[in-house]
């Protein structure tokens, strides 16, 4: 999407590759809202620590890092024994792979990359078709996420506010993301549009991603509390709201996403507002058959007890240089924090799952599972 | 309730008066969890001053403080003409008054005071009385609170665990408070509790306060993200809410609160969760007849948009000494906020309104108004 720095607006990618210098390009995420950089790494093992660091996060986004990062590793095997290259490859794919253990989009898009290498002969081959996979997988993404957009905007009518909740955006993906996706298709469209972010405590990635996404588009939004949903909802303020997800059963329809999602679906229901999910195919899961297995992860109660951002003086003047961010602690020093990450909403509460492919009704994904890139998982 | 400092543990309210030196104590609230100090407010300007500054916050504490703070200015008046005393006395009210001028509980609690005033004939008899009232006023609501205390204490049975939002602790009424005072009155009878704190962005104070409250009397808690509640009632974690009330309505059984409250309400219900409202008497609403009518104050956007907490380096030291607080700016630069304050829960959501005289389904408030206190308003 577009991003303005001084007065110089231009089209980025989260994610993209130069060839020449054999450089992964990637928004340093973890300075954004105070600061946009985009920065390069010179070699695999620089990617790969890029992604454990969390310069770059969101599913869309780090698969194609991965990807990129394994054409990158690829490209710079000097020597054309086949034997010794395969072996890189190899080395290369292990340190990618456990720079971040429990996502499976890394994992995904580098095996897409090696299933097309696998029909080059040469080291020379091999090395172009990995290239030429990773940008074939970038573009996909991209696509992809414009799909759901075009799915999506229709249900987005002139002067509407939407919520949303967290940051399923273009700096999740490649670019236009998938809960932002019919937001900007919308936009396109020229429809007036406003946007409530939830802030999304205890992370916050509403209030900083979501929020800076917007502004950059120039997309009209507020920030909320996340308790104020509710309330607005009463007086009649939202009349749709979208969502990402980490992952939806295939079987059931259930969708796991950011914690506060499940009340945010529930307060939907009850004031009769549509409740949508976007994902793209690959976050389907085919194998679990009820949401009580989805585990869920426990976090690090630090991220409850305080808050990261940027120090500012009384009178609002900001006190850190370069958009620093400092980390506070905001609760009772001696009291403890339960964190759990994300929670799992159920079919009945979703109006409808946004996918590249169309819209579905949460409970027809088995039966449609033909449209939807179904396949026997292990 | 009990506060221990060091290895001291003593019996602190939170406004309390010393009659030898004619001083105001308060627990200064805006150092808490942080650091305890009790402060000590000389002449009326003084103690004025520390309600505009919110050194005291809550209903019933800074309807005490006002009390206190009236007789502490009759009795600081040197003479013995009373149209001169009376003259004073309308200074003093004034001063108090227009330190919070949109609460009712100062001037109410006030106006006792004048009254009790009213039955002296001298000076000193009036400066007595006036003491001897903003005592009773003090002692009544430690008394209120003690009777919501008894009559919600058997709705708790051991084991429960219990959600909270916001601060209605004792540091919010002289003593004991409302919403913790079921809690608290559980606990003397050994049944052991867990309750969960509402962070409650924006101004966190049950991350803060809350949690503080229940930390020092040695009640087993975790602060949750106030997007986390859904969840656990989900998965059953959750069998009892407890929370306050800043207006309910005789009329109709609405009850105003902090922003959220609305929200738990909705989840509590749909998963037959139950649902309870701590009111002091002097909280009901009779002339109102709709929640419609309730005005929603909306808030400084600032309190969204970042976080109040004491500075720490990453190894978790703490940078600031002395408890300072800090403002961070947590969201995107350029975004900015809504911050509505307060939201209305409807009756049909809550399972009984507890008060100082008995429980009510909030349905009947009107029907049994002659045991509420209810005298024809304005």
């Amino acid at each position: 999407m577009n991003v303005t720095v001084g007065r110089r607006t231009r089209h980025y990618r989260t994610v993209t590759f130069d060839s020449q210098d054999n450089a992964v390009l990637l928004i340093e995420q973890r300075l954004l809202p105070h600061k946009f950089e985009v920065v390069s790494t010179r070699d695999f093992r620089e990617t790969a620590r890029a992604i454990r660091d969390m310069v770059v996060r969101g599913a869309g986004a780090i698969g194609a890092t991965a990807a990129y990062g394994l054409a990158q590793g690829a490209r710079a095997f000097r020597g054309k024994a086949i034997a010794g290259f395969s072996r890189h490859i190899d080395g290369v794919y292990r340190t990618l792979e456990a720079a971040r253990p429990t996502a499976v989009d890394p994992v995904n898009a580098m095996n897409e990359v090696l299933h097309a290498m696998s029909a080059g002969k040469t080291v020379e081959e091999q090395q172009a078709l990995a290239l030429a996979a990773a940008e074939e997988f970038a573009n996909a993404d991209v696509k992809h996420c414009e799909a759901i957009g075009r799915h999506g905007a229709p249900l987005i009518r002139d002067g509407m506010r939407v919520l949303t909740h967290c940051n399923a955006g273009w700096l999740a993906f490649v670019d236009v993301g998938t809960a932002t996706a019919p937001i900007y298709a919308a936009q396109a469209e020229h429809k007036k549009i406003h946007v409530f972010c939830d802030e999304t405590r205890p992370r916050s990635q509403g209030a900083t991603l979501t929020a800076w996404e917007l502004s950059q588009q120039g997309i009209s939004h507020e920030i909320i509390a996340d308790n104020a949903a509710g309330h607005l909802m009463q007086r009649g303020e939202i009349d749709l709201v979208i969502v990402g997800s980490d992952r939806t059963l295939g079987h059931t329809g259930e969708v796991a996403n950011k914690i506060g999602t499940y009340t945010k679906a529930i307060l939907a229901a009850r004031h009769n507002v549509p409740f949508y999910v976007t994902i793209p195919l690959s976050t389907i899961d085919w194998r679990l058959s009820s949401g009580h297995d989805i585990p869920i992860e426990e976090r690090d109660q630090t991220e409850v007890l305080g808050a990261w951002g940027t120090l500012q003086t009384p009178n609002g003047k900001r006190g850190t240089r370069d958009g620093r961010r400092v980390f506070i602690r905001v609760a009772n020093p001696s009291s403890n924090a339960r964190n759990p990450g994300f929670d799992v909403t159920p079919p009945e509460l979703i109006t409808g799952i946004i996918t590249p492919t169309g819209i579905f009704n949460p409970k027809e994904l088995w039966t449609k599972r033909h449209r939807l890139g179904w396949r026997e998982q292990a």
